[in-house]
């Protein structure tokens, strides 16, 4: 890793933020904090009350919360970021949010000349916690440019796919992908295991082949189990599908298996699931007869 | 290759049945074929005008046609196969019917003393050309040593999961997991295309992670092309898929991503495309909107 000279501020300490947050402390970058949850902190960062307050004299603002509202609320809020922000600094947003809300935070910054990058991930907790996160960013270039320092301690990998939104669009591509092979899993688990077929081996014989996807590899075990560790939180991969079929909408476009997924998940969400993995998913197969 | 004694006869020259007959007669164990399509045949066997003349004399039959009459008529039509069948010989069928009617097969050919497997494989054209086909086995493990040889031949991996019938349950799980992954990566290719993002970059960044699937990976090309080229044919994928959904049937189980994804296959073979590969599914979102 390259010797990194940012001032790094972060609001935002989830099951993303927090990871991610100690990789910035870590590489001696990060030194400001905010986070809704009064029981977070981070040691060796100083704790602010306001997100305003995280922003002050920092380079980089990484944020990483829940949604829409939480983007808007941090940035431009009372005692928002944007209060604190200085021409040539620049947002990465972490969050996965509507492109269209992106662009008009992008938007807002440019007013002060501050630049915003959106930056979701993917790879979960578990590659947040290793830096290893692929990080799919819209923005300009040379805003990229200028964080890039802060984003190569984040990810593994940065792709770059555009004006500001494109990222989010990209995570909404990658939101459908997972849940079509997540489902096709659960559906297939489900099949196996009605069928009393002996699945460890079912698993290992189809991995290989035409019906393999990461899904099988890595959580078909756990579904097998009736276990869902998190991986991923399904309300938020649920919310992520909100996002991915409004913008489908937007473009005129059905997408009717991801629609399907979605209302699955809908209803898993309404018995309780939503903490669990999206694997959970699977529980769709027992409960129902 | 260990050398093979065997004489092997075989029963369909489809896409799948023609590579497979190849390599056993490469392998020099095949002498006599037949098949339904007057104008096929292959060099340097005895063409057979009837299943029965292709199961004279022979110690291993494999057969492989498309569907559960066509299994019904090889083996016991009027010139069917097991009318010159003997006591001893196995007949490896590499169709992909209904577990029940693999059953049913299995329990006439018994009451002349001849064994049979369920065999379907995955792996499509190439995987039979290559001699690479995963093979899913169900039937007598004495049976199944004793065609091993020829299965050695067929295929890269020989997977047996227990009593005849195993074989075809373990397919439609494949099918099951095919039918949501090539889906998912569909409705993904379509939404990035209608929303202009660079999809090369796109199937790049995301293949690696947990929305990543063998589809993604070998099918997200085409589809971007629009061209959908052999492969697996939806036809057959779609039967395969109707196995699948009356097996879940009968264990009440419902399976609503894999049904919603046949409906999908019934219309675009009403349309005309059931002879493409399955990876067509991705005519849906351009025909619509």
């Amino acid at each position: 890793m390259t010797r990194c000279d940012l001032r790094v501020g972060m609001i935002g300490l989830g099951a993303l933020g927090f990871p991610i947050a100690a990789n910035l402390r870590r590489a001696d970058v990060l030194m400001r904090v905010h986070t809704r949850r009064r029981n977070r902190s981070l040691q060796g960062t100083i704790a602010c009350a306001t997100p305003a307050d995280a922003a002050k004299g920092v380079d980089v603002l990484v944020v990483c919360v829940s949604d829409n509202a939480a983007v808007e609320a941090v940035l431009f809020g009372a005692d928002g970021a944007s209060h604190q922000l200085t021409a040539g600094s620049v947002v990465v947003d972490c969050s996965t949010i509507a492109p269209a809300t992106a662009i008009a935070c992008a938007q807002r910054l440019a007013q002060r000349g501050v630049h915003y990058l959106d930056a979701p991930v993917t790879g979960g907790t578990e590659g947040a916690k290793a830096g290893s996160l692929t990080v799919l960013v819209g923005g300009d270039p040379a805003a990229l440019e200028r964080a890039r320092p802060v984003l190569e301690i984040i990810g593994g990998s940065i792709h770059h796919f555009g004006a500001v939104g494109r990222g989010q669009q990209v995570k909404a591509v990658n939101q459908v992908l997972v849940a079509g092979s997540y489902a096709a899993v659960a559906e297939a688990m489900a099949l196996g295991q009605r069928l009393e077929l002996p699945m460890d081996a079912v698993v290992t014989a189809l991995q290989g082949g035409a019906a393999g996807s990461w899904a099988l590899s890595h959580r078909a075990n756990s579904m097998l189990k009736s276990s869902y560790p998190l991986g991923f939180r399904m309300s938020l991969h649920q919310k992520d599908l909100g996002i991915a079929l409004d913008a489908a909408g937007d473009v005129n476009l059905d997408l009717p298996v991801t629609q399907l997924v979605a209302d699955l998940e809908n209803g898993l969400m309404e018995q309780g699931h939503g903490d669990e993995d999206v694997s959970a998913l699977h529980r769709y197969y027992h409960t129902k007869s």
